[in-house]
């Protein structure tokens, strides 16, 4: 019998890693299949959905016409393609000027500091003159970053200290375009998410805190443990941004608390690794709130359901172990709340994540560490 | 590209309708992807998950060669083919044990009445003469009982005051077997869902009530408003049937509160309708603890979150109303869950359910209510 699923989706989601996976379920629970347009045939979200669609050079546009409304999980897509297709009448959503703010960082950075929001010295690199020029008036350690945005796992941030340095990152990185950026003394790195619909209706998360390790998240604690007042600039701060791009769907602010205040990190319109630990934590996702916005539906509510909670990320390590054979151990933690993605082991790919509740951060972080230990067969002490 | 889909399935699900829907979802959330067997490709759980196969003479016996675990979603499936399935060494969870006290509605009053458990005064209906007998021993009313299920929304039981109506019956149904029941004096209808692993470790959750409208369950109220002796009553009494059938997974024990006591009127052994409150209701919902049990995983905590939890199904109507077409305005309902399945509409049949969280009942039963209405159309006075 052949499959009766529908010639003109509703929805469409280029990209299949967790963050389509999860944006599916959401749609998923609303009635909706939203239809996917994967890189590989074992992407995440892939292996959960069905009648995927795989990349091939006219891919995106032919996937477009199979779907009245298109949004996006990841940002290694041809930006000018997107733009034609807009053009053309395609409804994506967020729209490209969202877009091209979100996957060219030295766009992004003029528009920030045109509107006057809070962001670190920045330039242009076109070769090693500028990258002097910058050190020259900033000083080292000056923070080297490629304007577009990676791979998953590709590294994409370089701080340098001197100038030997920053010349052996741009002559290896000299592929990639470049920019500088003043280094910033970071207290907390911080992650403000909204939910914006078409008409400008805006909803908060609870500002979130995540902590790095080896240059990856490790970890999302929410909320954040700032005072009110920084709370509040955050929160403002993102919805600016948010209505002053025009923004639709999550639109994710990474922020550094400095010692001189806020600054704007990146920008993410699409749900964010930081806003998994909405899925438990908030009566609505972000990833049902992205496909309410991006279908104009009313949001729902953002809020936190507990005093505290933590999301660790289960991330693949250099010893192979598969997560998934070590399910048991971690469901066994009890309140913990597991999630695997499905992938296939690999150094530093994020293989699913663990939250847990609790009365205060520790509590919840110590429930969520343990489940994550035991996924990765570490006995956690 | 072909498609990367495991050649041999963790899990397999006989049936693709909602419930499956639903325990799909929790097994992609712990990385797991169940294939599904469907009826139709239109089916509720085939238009959101992968690879599903199709009915055909040979499926399931095929179907069980493609998984390592087999689990059912209904109970429109042979007995004695799956018991043959099972002597020839395929793993089905819950066992053939469970699953014919479940399809075959005599053998389950006399497996349970043997064994002492409070059912109803019983008889198999052979023809007229049968029927006579058990009138004049019990008096009218008496409930007629078609002994397997039917399919969704087929009539199974008949509350008949007469000879003339028990012959009219009896009959219009001359083609299934049939068997009455003592007519019980039901003060409300009660659902207690317990979850059990192979090796016997139980977990219930709380008493939920079920409220009738129009031959269907309207809507389902967590907790049951009984007395504590009567939940524990009713939750000591599922475990027992849990350990004496030797269920695996959720096991649905559906009982009366009659004047006389608590009376078993069915039992399921899958997921339940009335265990969707547990969704959102309980830190793990029933679907994923059903997977769990079914694969051996440590089960997760059933208790409730909330004081109150209430779940309105979205049941088809004569006047086609489709609840997708008023997604939008269930969704201005803040506070509310709504799911939908997927399915056309069509009068009689389950299209979706809300459910809503509150302090006390009449709170989150007033916002359930009111997201059902604007669903279908209504306006909710």
């Amino acid at each position: 019998m052949s499959s009766e699923l529908p010639a003109l989706y509703s929805l469409g989601i280029i990209g299949a890693g967790q963050i389509a996976r999860m944006t599916h379920q959401a749609a998923v629970k609303l009635g909706i299949t939203p239809r996917l347009l994967a890189e590989e045939s074992d992407d995440s979200a892939a292996l959960a959905a069905p009648d995927a669609v795989y990349s091939h050079p006219d891919a995106i546009a032919m996937f477009a016409e199979s779907c009245e409304i298109i949004t996006l999980e990841h940002e290694r897509i041809d930006i000018g393609l997107l733009e034609r297709l807009e053009e053309g009448g395609v409804c994506i959503r967020p729209g490209t000027r969202t877009l091209r703010a979100a996957f060219d960082k030295m766009h992004q950075r003029r528009v920030l500091l045109n509107r006057g929001f809070p962001v670190p010295a920045f330039a242009e690199l076109r070769g090693p003159d500028d990258l002097m020029d910058f050190a020259r008036k900033f000083n080292f350690p000056v923070v080297i970053k490629s304007i577009r945005s990676g791979r998953p796992g590709q590294r994409s941030v370089w701080i340098v200290e001197t100038e030997t340095e920053a010349m052996r990152v741009m002559s290896e990185q000299g592929h990639r375009e470049l920019m500088a950026e003043d280094y910033q003394p970071i207290v907390k790195e911080l992650v403000a998410l909204v939910v914006r619909r078409p008409g400008g209706n805006c909803r908060n998360y609870p500002l979130a805190e995540v902590i790095q390790q080896e240059g990856a998240v490790h970890e999302i604690r929410s909320p954040a443990a700032v005072g009110h007042r920084v709370a509040a600039e955050a929160k403002e701060l993102a919805t600016r941004i948010a209505n002053e791009l025009e923004a639709v769907g999550v639109l994710a602010v990474e922020l550094f608390l400095t010692t001189k205040g806020l600054v704007v990190n990146e920008l993410a319109a699409r749900p964010h690794n930081a806003g998994h630990v909405t899925i438990e934590g908030s009566p609505t996702s972000q990833f049902e709130n992205h496909v309410r916005a991006v279908l104009d539906l009313p949001l729902g509510p953002t809020r936190s359901v507990a005093p505290a909670t933590v999301t660790v990320n289960v991330i693949g390590g250099h010893d192979g172990i598969d997560p998934a054979d070590h399910l048991g151990e971690a469901l066994a933690v009890e309140g913990s709340h597991v999630h695997l993605y499905g992938k296939r082991p690999a150094p530093g790919s994020k293989l699913g994540h663990v939250t847990a509740m609790g009365d205060d951060l520790d509590q919840a972080r110590e429930m969520a560490r343990r489940a994550e230990a035991a996924l990765m067969g570490r006995r956690h002490w």
